[in-house]
């Protein structure tokens, strides 16, 4: 069992620490289970007191032996209720805190009126935008657990083509692909941000269903199993000749990279293949302007513009009124982390160490869905690929 | 694929308005997915905007073709941002709301601030507790769809007998029973209200490794793969002797049933084996309270005043001063609906149409965990039970 070490977490609140002063916030709480992993290296049930400077108090509800088993952070304090954090804190030499950053992105309003009434004079900030920078930027420790997540990925691209035949269903693919997948550490669940981010940890579609929208933030949808969780693999059958695009979160210690692969019974298309090829090198297209310095915008508009000109304006990331404003996202413990290869961010600039999916996607109604998916890292020597199973078109 | 149909659907929200009327409400504008599916038939992105008389608005953003497929309401409103509800209300002939509900215990804050510029003179209360009141008494509709997903809890139970040996690791279990569930409809996916509510929709527990205790908010926990996610199965081994708990939450059709068995490769030592026959007479017991008009809490204080009279009282529902406070919980679309049979709820009564899990369990810290869950709801005729496994102690 992986365990985040000490100097890691030590060099993640620091960093904390340094966005807090240049927001003047006196102190950050944090609440929500993916960023406390982040800065505890556990997700036991409590309140992560970050200090502006001093070390961190990790106030623990459930299971403080577990906290104290999987967190290598100096100050592990029982407690039972967050009206006990006011003078813990106070107890550890802090003046009470001016202004208190939070997550309200994810905090619902029961939860923060009640850490309100404990600072009835305090000014509340959203802290998220600072907490995300610093999860953004991964460290090199973060960057092997990556690394061995996307062999997780290539298992199950394997897997795919050894499974996937004329008749067998898509949750049939999915179901088999999920289970070795979990036998290779994926811990069962996609952690996704956004409000209401319910979302299937793998798409495996095929043929037309591939192009039916969903309420999942994707270009691709899927039917689902029920209107009740309406995306990914449904009980549709693999046909002769369609497209079958297994798009996997691969989850390993805590951490996600992003893949898609496209596969086929029988040839393709000639609008289908040449739709694929052209995927593949916008892909390359896009990872060429994807320098340190480059707007986060920039790169997405650079992909836009090369599938408008290739005469994809219909067809690119999504069918026509359902198209999503992205061509990519940052990934790591979250399926949404900072940096969003979207619309919008034209002051975001890509960093060293940022890692991001680049998911270049084409939907044809009636037809299917063609396109890829890679993780990648920018490293000091560049951009680099995490996942690296072969791009090749699969004929089966 | 079951879609909810419109007499239900409009049986629904009746209700709800029914409830909005007494807590003074002038609308409810629904959010969140579980909710959205109850009074929708869908999770399409949007704002259902509930009156307290009159037909509902469905305001969709996406996909509103999904909408159409999958919702029977009358009014399905195509809507690009929460900027035009205000509009689009008024344009229905509704005056602006006074006292406007929202499901506070989820919305995060700022997704409430946008909803508060929208209606800056409005007063804004919690509709969670109406809603969650509403959805706790299910219908003829949804008791089919529960028996339904018994059917699948069955297969999980069967499977479990014959896959579990010695040597074989918790995961491998819990991957080769999630293959089986997603093959017979299982979404993938758990849903759970509370705030941090990420829970692994199995526990599959082998020996000590079940008396862990976790974050989650369960008796048991186990160690998981990771400290990322670490509550369910890990890479714990079976071995001879040793209790293996399956608990496992079947889903069908957006609706869930709860149920945990024992097995064992060998004899279970005295201790075990009498802890799991008096774990299942005390869910005898429990159900005889459980009758209409018994308060959630005097169904669970009968369970835990025997469980100390049999000598259980640092072993029962968690390892010691790690115990829950609850025995049972409502299900259905959610795994932590109303009824909770828990401390603290003496003023709560058990109603006609409640359905919840019974899950007495002991833990011995060093040796494992035995216990018992099934899912009953409270018919017109009495308890009735909702999951029909075998409680026999299964020894392999």
């Amino acid at each position: 069992m992986r365990l985040t070490p000490k100097n890691e977490l030590e060099y993640r609140y620091r960093r904390l620490q340094l966005e807090m002063t240049k927001a003047g916030l006196d102190a950050v709480i944090i609440l929500q289970n993916a960023d406390l992993f982040y800065f505890t290296g556990t997700t036991q049930t409590g309140n992560l007191y970050v200090p502006a400077s001093g070390v961190p108090l990790y106030l623990v509800k459930r299971s403080f032996l577990r906290a104290r088993m999987e967190s290598a952070l100096a100050e592990l304090i029982p407690f039972t209720s967050p009206n006990e954090l006011p003078g813990i804190v106070a107890g550890y030499g802090h003046q009470a805190p001016s202004r208190i950053g939070l997550e309200l992105d994810v905090l619902p309003v029961n939860l923060y009126e009640k850490y309100r009434s404990l600072y009835p004079n305090a000014r509340f900030v959203d802290a998220s935008p600072l907490i995300r920078r610093v999860r953004a930027v991964k460290s090199h420790y973060e960057i092997h657990i990556l690394q061995d997540a996307a062999l997780q990925a290539d298992k199950v691209y394997r897997r795919s083509t050894e499974v996937i035949r004329e008749g067998v269903s898509e949750v049939e693919l999915a179901a088999e692909l999920e289970r070795v997948a979990r036998l290779e550490g994926h811990q069962g669940y996609l952690r996704m941000r956004a409000f209401n981010g319910e979302v299937a940890w793998n798409h495996v579609l095929a043929g037309p269903d591939a192009a039916a929208p969903a309420f999942s933030n994707t270009p691709l949808g899927g039917m689902g199993l029920t209107p009740a969780f309406g995306q990914g693999a449904g009980f549709n059958r693999v046909g002769r000749g369609e497209p079958v695009i297994v798009d996997f979160a691969s989850y390993l210690d805590g951490y996600l990279v992003d893949q898609a692969r496209v596969f086929a019974v029988g040839e393709l298309s000639d609008r289908m293949r040449q739709g694929y090829d052209d995927m593949l090198r916008l892909q390359e297209l896009m990872i060429a302007r994807a320098g340190e310095g480059a707007t986060w915008s920039e790169i997405y508009e650079a992909g836009c513009l090369e599938a408008c000109r290739l005469g994809y304006a219909e067809n690119f990331m999504g069918m026509a009124e359902c198209q999503v404003p992205f061509i990519g996202h940052g990934v790591g413990i979250e399926i949404d982390e900072y940096p969003f290869i979207a619309r919008g961010f034209a002051q975001e600039r890509l960093e060293v160490g940022m890692v991001f999916a680049l998911e270049p996607k084409l939907v044809f109604p009636g037809e299917g869905a063609v396109g890829i998916e890679d993780t990648f890292y920018l490293s000091e020597q560049g951009i680099k690929r995490l996942t690296f199973s072969s791009q090749d078109l699969v004929i089966l």
